[in-house]
């Protein structure tokens, strides 16, 4: 077996019995029943995916995973290309949003060559972002297949492989990404996966104009309708309409969730992923935590789809990983009650009496 | 000229130039326009609020205003008047909600006693909590006003006089209320400002049912209508159906505003003394940041009355300032992404080509 299908055979779903003993834990605590409400709920899914009531998120990894696309020559994308690159370097440099949030929360930035179209060889051999490349950029879905299904599995599979090696240091784990043009192979999964129509899912992406997107949702049901994908069959999916980065997100998931790890899911592109993931291993949810709502058009219809509620919606649409880890808090959050709150009993307060 | 008077007068509003630059800083952040969204809109607010386009919220003091209610007595909460002094022995050991979420975001918890009905001098004596004490808990308002005109000026500048003592110590404050009961006078106080009816506002506070839920309404209902506050008289509202710690948070907003400091507001009660302080004095509106959308009823109408969006809307329903303390997190985040992430320039990438 490879080590994507031997992978998704080790995911189990939460512990029931530790979410038990979560609640129980929960309803004593000096407050009245259930008054932090979400925040209660996440502590009680994190006990259930880490078989722990007193679950650690200290170890914080926010893993943005960079990918071109062919379809960025056709112009879906206010940028150039060579801005993935470019993104890739100030990440490193700690100039971008995810560096500035992620220090904020205590969270570590890992950067991942997943396919870019540029060279990024100098800082994979300093060591400053780990490779799992599997091509210089996507080809163009518009005329064919994104990538060949091998290639697809490779996405998956060094996405896997950097959950494994980062899991030993991680509690926690945020998906992030940097791609031009990635809005475009993102919204055509989230067809792909909710049937919702293109023209309701794509939207303006890094800012484009009412025209532009107009373009945008044609090229995206060309693409969809030259390449015919398979809802059935995830992989095909992935190969056909998909991404690098995308792929190495869903396997970033598969694999957190393969060692009951916590996996916060970014916005518009990592949920894209997310479904990739979902697809393959459904049981790979109950890892899964909707970080927020983004901005682009769809990301509700994405995350409805996954069946998950996000924690924050504040406008945000800039991936990276950005909304990831300004969420963690919010989990970090959740386990400091369920940890660090005193019982009724212990603080020898009156119950409700009534 | 009286304490109240003299802070109101020296509030001024949000610098204009000074958030004309913040926003000139941002839009040149490498990231599509504006692409941190609300954080951006906040990181902008702060600048105008500070005078300085690189706020510091570092220093951060979540004030908990602890007061009784006379109107307890007719069995408008699930839990006895005592829980109210339990639970402020309970913030001083550190063992509710409150105080774990304030360490998480690295923030001080100062609990102050406005008027309980209890004995705390202990705790004021051990220098554990501060006493701006007007009384042993309001008068029932079902029968007449809950407190004098005096004592409501009283409980107003005790908070103005916590936030003068505390704020060389603190950039930005946090909202936070105790009080068994405190749901009914802000419903109250939530109805006169916005015209709503008080079956829209009131809601299950610590978690009373269907039918005690109707009694309270009409309890409400009879205090207005015994008390007749006028709207256009914000100490005659805090007087006639308020509650020493509403007054005291209220006095807290117009303090920390006067000193251009930041005020995170907290839930249902908070927005009820926010509601006071905004009458008294529109401008302190440019200083109140809503920190989340509590469970209870009327908090949607209270924040619409206020013109406050808030940040988070996570079910919470518990007080104390923990949606203040929570979202401590987010404001730090806007402060680290004006201060932190480079600019197209200093980064090198390539700006939008279209």
């Amino acid at each position: 077996m490879n080590l994507l299908g031997s992978t998704i055979k080790k995911i189990a779903p939460q512990d029931a019995d530790t979410r038990v003993r979560a609640r129980a834990r929960l309803e004593q605590l000096t407050m009245p029943y259930w008054a932090l409400g979400r925040l209660m709920d996440l502590a009680e899914e994190l006990a259930g995916m880490t078989v722990s009531i007193k679950p650690s998120v200290s170890r914080k990894t926010v893993v943005t995973m960079a990918g071109d696309h062919g379809i960025a020559a056709a112009g879906v994308s206010k940028y150039p290309q060579e801005v993935t690159v470019q993104m890739v370097y100030n990440f490193v440099n700690g100039g971008a949003g995810i560096n500035a949030l992620a220090r904020l929360v205590g969270a570590r930035v890992v950067v991942v060559d997943m396919g870019v179209a540029g060279d990024l060889s100098a800082l994979v051999k300093g060591g400053k972002i780990i490779s799992k490349r599997v091509g210089a950029g996507t080809k163009n879905m518009l005329t064919e297949s994104a990538m060949s299904r091998d290639e697809a599995v490779s996405s998956l599979e060094g996405g896997i492989e950097v959950a494994q090696e980062l899991g030993a240091s991680t509690d926690i784990f945020g998906t992030g990404d940097m791609g031009i043009g990635n809005t475009s192979p993102s919204a055509a999964i989230i067809n792909i996966f909710s049937g919702s129509p293109v023209s309701e899912i794509a939207g303006r992406g890094t800012g484009i104009d009412d025209k532009q997107l107009l373009k945008k949702i044609a090229m995206i049901e060309k693409a969809i309708a030259v390449n015919k994908p398979n809802p059935g069959d995830a992989l095909d999916v992935l190969a056909k309409v998909g991404g690098f980065e995308i792929g190495g997100i869903a396997g970033l998931i598969l694999g957190a969730a393969s060692m009951r790890k916590p996996v916060l899911i970014d916005g518009f592109i990592s949920t894209a992923g997310a479904l990739i993931a979902a697809n393959l291993a459904p049981v790979s949810r109950d890892y899964m935590i909707a970080s927020h709502r983004s901005m682009e058009k769809g990301h509700k219809i994405a995350l409805d789809c996954l069946g998950k509620k996000p924690l924050l919606d504040l406008d945000l649409r800039l991936g990276e990983g950005t909304g990831a880890a300004l969420s963690m808090n919010l989990v970090e959050a959740a386990v400091r009650i369920i940890t660090e709150v005193a019982t009724f009993e212990e603080a020898a307060v009156s119950k409700a009496d009534k």
